[in-house]
């Protein structure tokens, strides 16, 4: 295979993908949401490593539920129970993974850089779920699916992003894609969560709430350690997105998240399962979106 | 699915299970041992979760060993690696998983009242594999399949289970489906470690050496530290199945604990493979027993 | 199956192992490399336990894949997320295992003498994955297979294996292994990492540079608060395999290690993949070895 072949198989982020391979992905998801049997082995034989240096349980689990239901053998690591602990790096554990035999890895980690670092030095497809505060491309190409199946036509719509943007690998992989599908992604964020390296409009709460689609982002409560933020009650009176707020969006407007949530603090407890809000089709439309991305990986 | 149908499924405990349901999934897993093939894909392309908040291998493994021999896909979930870490409410992850399309979840937990909660806001089938110190059923089950097994017939058994009774799941359990099952079961317990929420007479060591069945329970010898127990030593002196006591029990008297063992604690380590003791019977019928209970959820 | 046939198909060792066992393992792992189809289920049905009460990402993972390959059911125990941290003893982990109808078992343990023990006590066929400082036979074997896919043939070969010989499963297997094939194995490691038990001779750096096969053993830097290495510095001045070291070896010699590396100690990050180095290749064999001797206990 050549390298941009490779290049076209591995998923590194959205913003160097084009608009066309986007919509390729997002036509290939719907096929498969559309599919009556559960597994349908076009990846039988091959092997999908998913190699997550950070934890995540959710993101681990779409993956593996993805390539199960393709029919692909599939290996979990782990860092917090590997050899990482006795100071391997990252590159020698995927080149290991790499050298027994794997077809294609989904990799999450920390550092920044690594990842496009790896990409070149290692042969099998990668699949980013995940890296540092740079990209989580299947992240918002399930969230651009979400928007897809319930507005039909992207073109247009308004989307405000909430919350810590200048830490958030989900606002910049959503920002990249959605502008190139002609949607206005606007940022709503506490001062010092501003990002200074993205193009995007900054707004007010009350303004985000104006949106087709709003956004909420996790904030980390361990971010009240260092100062970042004052506390929960206060995070939620300024950036939260409240019932009472809630009643100002728009009857077709959308609630969304990228889970996992912090009830009551970005957003309030009885909004997660509101009949507005996409929190768990979220969820559920990551499967078949990740199905067509290792698909698009491996066939 | 209605939910009392969806309620059948669900195997939340024995408490309020009929006799008639007991009895059904006891001759089901004589069934699946009696099967000469190990595998029998009767699951194939069904999604099953073993979701342990409260870390397991014994449980886990015997779980997942039915979950494959019945040709199911397996997904594992530990909390220990998970973003449960995150602050990540059971309930969110649970219903993240249903979200992702598993047919039937496995759930082990410690807070009380959280099962009952989420089976009745989860739509597919959850089996308990442990909830805090209310129920066990898998266990019970396998712990009266074994019974069924020595003794043909369990109406008029007399069973003591000796140990921890405030604490014990399995105690509980046992207790609930013995009871419907005709079997006297009789608890014998430190004074500090009586149930008195349970309608079971208390007797001495002595008269539960007189029992067909003697049921040992793990003591968690971390109650040492709260002085809930004075040491193992005098644990073993006064509830402990010694070797000297041992001797007492009738010939035809079988030996049962749910495992993991303290050895020479509540139990003494040449007693453990005893011809009389059942211990590791009880784990290998743990297996067709699960059997019978995740092919109810699903088929 | 009698203890002989059960013991014959058990890998504890290579120290026991006839010369034409080892031969036999080498031949069928070069038949398994061979094979153009990644999975061939000649262990359909079966259960094979990854039991790891030490943890290791590269070694059980290259067991996966090797299980997977063959078709075999795999589960996977990592001692730090088990019961053995409630005290549960090693055995007890294994007949449980056992009773739940594995067919196999893979193991690694730090305590020496327990894998001989369980090995008298369990009826499945055990594989040592690493057992303390006594032995890693397939990581042996899969180091013999890659000498023998460089020079053709093993007997007349030299081998230096350099470092930590004293606290090394490596070494050891290897050293056992090498000498029955007619291979002259030498030792090169600091004062106070000689084994007084082996019988192989010892000699210098520059000795060690003239082997045909040069193999360097990973230096736990944890030592050095015992104070048995000065410093990681002090280490790869006096046993580390540099870049100018290196320009000293025969143009046909081959630089190998069991991984995972410490870079710029025991070996220059440079080295690693370097043309004379056969480290990820290692790696690569180890695969086929490993089915080979999985498919030796279970077919």
């Amino acid at each position: 295979m050549t390298i941009t072949t490779l290049k076209q198989r591995s998923l590194l982020g959205l913003k160097d993908l084009s608009k066309e391979e986007i919509i390729s992905i997002l036509d290939r998801a719907a096929y498969w949401e559309a599919q009556p049997d559960k597994v349908k082995p076009v990846l039988q034989g091959k092997f999908v490593a998913n190699m997550f240096f950070e934890n995540s349980t959710r993101t681990r689990f779409s993956f593996e539920v993805a390539e199960k239901r393709l029919g692909a053998e599939v290996l979990n690591f782990s860092a917090a129970v590997s050899s990482v602990q006795k100071g391997e790096s990252i590159y020698d554990t995927v080149r290991t993974l790499e050298s027994m035999g794997i077809d294609a890895g989904v990799i999450r980690l920390k550092p920044i850089g690594v990842l496009a670092d790896l990409a070149t030095k290692i042969k099998v497809p990668l699949i980013n779920a995940g890296d540092g505060n740079n990209e989580h491309p299947t992240q918002a190409l399930l969230d651009i699916y979400t928007m897809r199946k319930h507005f039909g036509e992207l073109k247009g719509l308004t989307v405000a992003i909430v919350g810590d943007i200048l830490h958030s690998r989900v606002a910049r992989s959503n920002l990249w894609a959605l502008q190139k599908l002609g949607v206005q992604v606007r940022f709503c964020a506490p001062p010092n969560m501003v990002a200074a390296d993205l193009a995007a409009e900054y707004i007010s709460m009350e303004e985000a709430l104006k949106a087709d689609v709003i956004m909420m982002l996790r904030v980390q409560l361990e971010r009240h350690e260092n100062g970042m933020i004052k506390s929960a009650e206060d995070y939620r009176e300024h950036y939260g997105l409240t019932v009472e707020r809630a009643q100002r969006l728009a009857p077709h407007a959308i609630i969304m998240h990228p889970a996992p949530i912090n009830r009551n603090v970005e957003i309030d407890d009885e909004l997660v399962e509101h009949p507005q809000s996409r929190i768990f089709p979220q969820m559920e439309n990551g499967v078949p979106v990740r199905m067509a991305v290792i698909e698009r990986a491996l066939v």
